[in-house]
């Protein structure tokens, strides 16, 4: 893939996951290397596509009139950049992202945020299914460690590398923030 | 969930399953518990739905002509019991499966197949994400070893559980073929 040429799609990077968990998170510089990205498409006037999660459970800190609903620092949107509100998992499902991209003629994507297995796997996974070509930067994205249904503890890093594994080749190309720069 | 009111989802249990690896695999029994889940659905007339892979790769086990492409014996549809074909990991995706089950009032889901963390995965989250209740079965479900994106290789069980681990609670609940068979 050529980089340069892709969007970047840039999942949940909202103050309240950091309330999720319980527990221990992996990449402590995703947010870091995510606003890296974001500086270098909008250095060279490339489209982002931001993607937020207006959560309907009860009590979660990504409700919109809770304050971890707001984007993190490293991830706001400027304007002219397109926002995608969502209320599950995957951004294709009752957002117009799909139609968006492809009224636009986007075919690749470039995707990091948060959590690596659930928002950003599942975007991931849909993106593929759907066509279109994807590539998944794994040092800018992240997510917490998770107790199995087998009562096993699992640390974030243990969850994040075996979950891209599952995503690779598959669904996308797993890549680094530095893969990506160095097509800048 | 009342599992004996719910639909059977049965995912690609295609003979060319046992050609994609390379390596080691696990839950070696999941096709088994995939026939008891099968009879006990039967047994009771409740309805179950197939799901089958037409690969669209070249070289793959699971394309239309190859051998591969059959269901393996503990999962051949009987008359009556509905078959969605699909080309990419959902099943949800290029097929009439979402609109089937919401015309037919169907809301729950038990979930079977392989591979857990590539169709069975992504179709229960989209099954998740598109609203239905869904059960996924964790011994009628198996993969492959993976090399990761970091070099290292999980085997299969590792692989297997962690993707357990990411979808239970978020998407589905993570039962065994007996907790389901209890219901019966």
């Amino acid at each position: 893939m050529d980089f340069s040429a892709a969007t970047l799609l840039v999942v949940d990077v909202q103050r309240g996951i950091d309330e999720l968990g319980p527990g221990q998170r992996n990449n402590p510089q995703a947010e870091d290397n995510i606003e890296r990205l974001i500086n270098a498409w909008r250095d060279s006037a490339k489209r982002i596509v931001h993607v937020k999660h207006n959560s309907v459970s009860p009590g979660s800190p990504l409700r919109p009139e809770h304050p971890g609903n707001a984007f993190k620092p490293q991830a706001l949107p400027v304007t002219g950049e397109d926002i995608f509100e969502k209320t599950v998992n995957s951004a294709f499902i009752g957002t117009g992202l799909e139609q968006h991209l492809k009224e636009n003629n986007i075919s690749s994507l470039v995707i990091v945020g948060l959590t690596t297995d659930h928002c950003v796997s599942t975007t991931t996974r849909m993106a593929g299914n759907l066509g279109f070509d994807v590539a998944l930067v794994s040092d800018a994205t992240a997510t917490f460690a998770k107790t199995g249904p087998d009562g096993n503890v699992y640390d974030a890093e243990q969850v994040h590398q075996i979950n891209l594994s599952s995503l690779d080749g598959e669904f996308c190309q797993v890549v680094t923030t530095e893969n990506v720069l160095a097509a800048f």
